[in-house]
């Protein structure tokens, strides 16, 4: 066989030990605070029939979705002459990798509905993957965590939401903002300023305001057919300002004809009363140029910032009030949020907030000295685990150097040593790498010294 | 959009709540005992460049792995005329998703080689995917669980992983025979026969000896172009008898004049004598006739049975001098096991030994009977879960008898109610789900009983 040059696809990752470390420490948070709120866990297939994926995320992500080559002899009986390469494609692949967790989870929740009990609360935490074009922050394969209730209407889940978004980011030391909105005030200043046809455009173009600015955004709804005294009559509500009641007394007074406008502010008010008696501490603040570029989007819509922090939203989410429909499931109105891991990383990083004790996972290294040292030391290892504690014994016996080198770049708190001179004392000298300290010991002191 | 029936690839599984729950608690235990072992994780893309997968699993390992289909306009340029499929499949996929988690593993060895600590050992807990025909046990999506010490030659290491096994599976419950050889002996008996370049024919051969028999594996020899005379020589080393050391003295004499079948004898008495020094449980023993299909094994070779239970091998594994010698770097040797996630699952659901407790992650359903009732219940609560309770309240008001139904499909234990009679007197009404017996106490009580 050749040499191959090690190399992995363009915008895909290794993760080393530190990085999984943090990584599953990410993880691991946000599972056990999901569990905490009782959603349960499922999974879903990494590929998914290109019928169930194609068409829900527009051209755009038809395009993105990684296709999987039929197995055998896929150009058998296939004549690819004057195809398009989505045309191509669709006649030699059936299958799909995951694009997002939403358009799976409403297959699930439909293929196995008479398994399930609703109001049905789970989570997800997988990769799903993309073809994007790869560039820093973005990647072709990412984590997704997502949580969902579907089978309830009550505002109650919004706020159990933003609630766990707030312990989430609590526990993190992070910081947040969580903006909220609601798609029937967009769908009501859409009926206001007489386009109530184009709410999508009007989501669409909205959703870009942060990136691109007012002017841009302004542009674009001519470009798609706004007329100017639509997207004049639209400019104010760019501005709106004050408390989220202020905002909501303004809206309220707008939507005096305005029916489905009215029914907006009525559940942000609900959710935002439920809100108000849950122990939260991040703001939650009314922004009703949130849009979510989503077109599922029915309700209440969240999107959550890291204060001080120069990265997008790390977290968004809204209320469906038809995603099942497709897989022929109606009347099911569902709120979920999701929580990028990606994301959540950088912000840790850039806050230096990754707790330091996560750094070690083992913490004491046996050294080897030799055939009859290795025994003694094996004996006393098997006794240190046993407690519970992560431990290794080095498997060669090589330079001490060498040895302590590997103690060091693992960053091993604690080494144990025994010689000749150990063995006869029936002891073992414990040396703590921070401060250089050494003791002689039992196994017993070693197992107290290291858990405290 | 028209309505899509909801369904998944052929070999592909949806995992819910209950499936997932049992697989996290093997995922877990598994994870658990690999860190107190001081392993850590890393993770490879789902997606390797085929140049790292290709020609590294035979033919047939060709065959099964998925490709990606390239991005863009992948047919450009592209002349599929009179091509075979794999032909054509090299011209159109650059990408494949991952079929083991060895290779990647030695390509990331040799990636990352100097921001490694060497020995490194490493976990990794990932799905891989193969293109086998789907049959019962048999799936397109799985999950292996490995672990590999890298760039140390201690038989130490080969002990150690016999006692992971052994902890591993003694958790669990199931009890296990661990069947160990080295394929430095299977290399001494092919040199005994005068057959020395058919080690890798001999190994294939009998690896089926369990599923095709003697007969068979006679014939396969034969076919193989190994001589008769070899055929008959091979013979009595399939009925070898007696403990491991009556057949280690019975190889040692038949290899005396044999370098390589001697250093085997030697390896598997050391390694052995460290099992023998080690708190293990499980019955560990040679077994002449273990080969493993793979390639890259150059010493002892394990493989795991689950007793009394009529399911293959459990888990598996070796050690290997080259494995990253295809990425250009030589002399690291390794050695490995891998567990397989759903074989484990089939083996506890057949011996039903998952843990009760786990079935029930929810603990306690807050009643839902109307607007102040809801408010009294929200209160309560907080103070439970702040306690790291598992719990919710049902978020809809409707018939108590479907709340109650909801509490008993999601085998909820307790539930609390809170009408008007309780709002009064400032307790709750907590029933216990499995004896029906009631109680009205405090939040503080509710929580002492639940943990209890």
């Amino acid at each position: 066989m050749s040499v191959v040059k090690p190399s992995i696809p363009k915008g895909t990752r290794d993760f080393t030990p530190l990085e999984m470390i943090r990584r599953n420490y990410i993880m691991n948070t946000i599972r056990s605070i999901f569990e905490k709120y009782a959603y349960l866990p499922i999974e879903t297939p990494s590929m998914e029939n290109l019928s169930t994926l194609m068409g829900k995320y527009g051209e755009e992500g038809d395009r993105l979705i990684f296709k999987i080559l039929n197995s055998g002899d896929f150009l058998s009986g296939v004549d690819l002459k004057n195809k398009t390469a989505i045309q191509a494609a669709s006649l030699i692949c059936e299958k799909g990798l995951r694009y997002d967790l939403t358009v799976p989870f409403a297959r699930f929740v439909v293929q196995h509905r008479n398994d399930l009990t609703f109001p049905f609360k789970r989570y997800q935490m997988q990769p799903v993957w993309r073809a994007d074009r790869p560039q820093k922050g973005r990647y072709r394969e990412f984590y997704q965590c997502d949580i969902d209730v579907i089978g309830s209407n009550s505002l109650l889940n919004e706020a159990e939401l933003i609630q766990i978004t707030d312990e989430i980011f609590s526990t993190f030391g992070i910081d947040i903002t969580i903006k909220v909105n609601n798609r029937k005030i967009l769908a009501g200043i859409a009926e206001i300023i007489s386009e109530p046809d184009k709410i999508t455009t009007i989501c669409t173009a909205i959703d870009k305001l942060d990136k691109i600015g007012k002017e841009q955004v302004c542009r674009e709804l001519e470009d798609n057919g706004l007329s100017s005294l639509a997207i004049t009559q639209l400019n104010p509500f760019f501005e709106l300002k004050g408390s989220s009641e202020e905002q909501l007394q303004l809206l309220s007074d707008t939507f005096k004809n305005c029916e489905i406008g009215k029914k907006g502010v009525e559940e942000i008010r609900s959710m935002l009363a439920y809100v108000s008696m849950l122990p939260i501490r991040s703001k939650v603040e009314l922004d009703v140029t949130l849009a979510r570029g989503l077109n599922y989007y029915t309700g209440a819509i969240f999107e959550v910032k890291a204060n001080g922090v120069s990265i997008g939203s790390i977290s968004g989410g809204g209320r469906y009030d038809d995603l099942t429909g497709i897989f022929g499931l109606k009347n099911m109105s569902g709120v979920g949020i999701s929580y990028g891991a990606e994301r959540i990383y950088d912000v840790l990083q850039e806050l230096d907030r990754f707790p330091k004790e996560i750094a070690s996972p083992v913490k004491v290294l046996f050294l080897n000295f030799g055939k009859e040292e290795e025994l003694y030391a094996l004996d006393a290892l098997q006794k240190v685990r046993a407690s519970g504690i992560s431990c290794e014994i080095y498997p060669d016996n090589v330079k001490i150097g060498k040895q302590l080198n590997y103690a060091n770049d693992k960053s091993i708190p604690f080494v144990v040593m025994a010689g000749a001179d150990e063995i006869k004392e029936h002891i073992f000298t414990l040396k703590n790498m921070c401060s250089g300290e050494q003791q002689k010991i039992s196994v017993e002191e070693i197992i107290a010294a290291v858990k405290s």
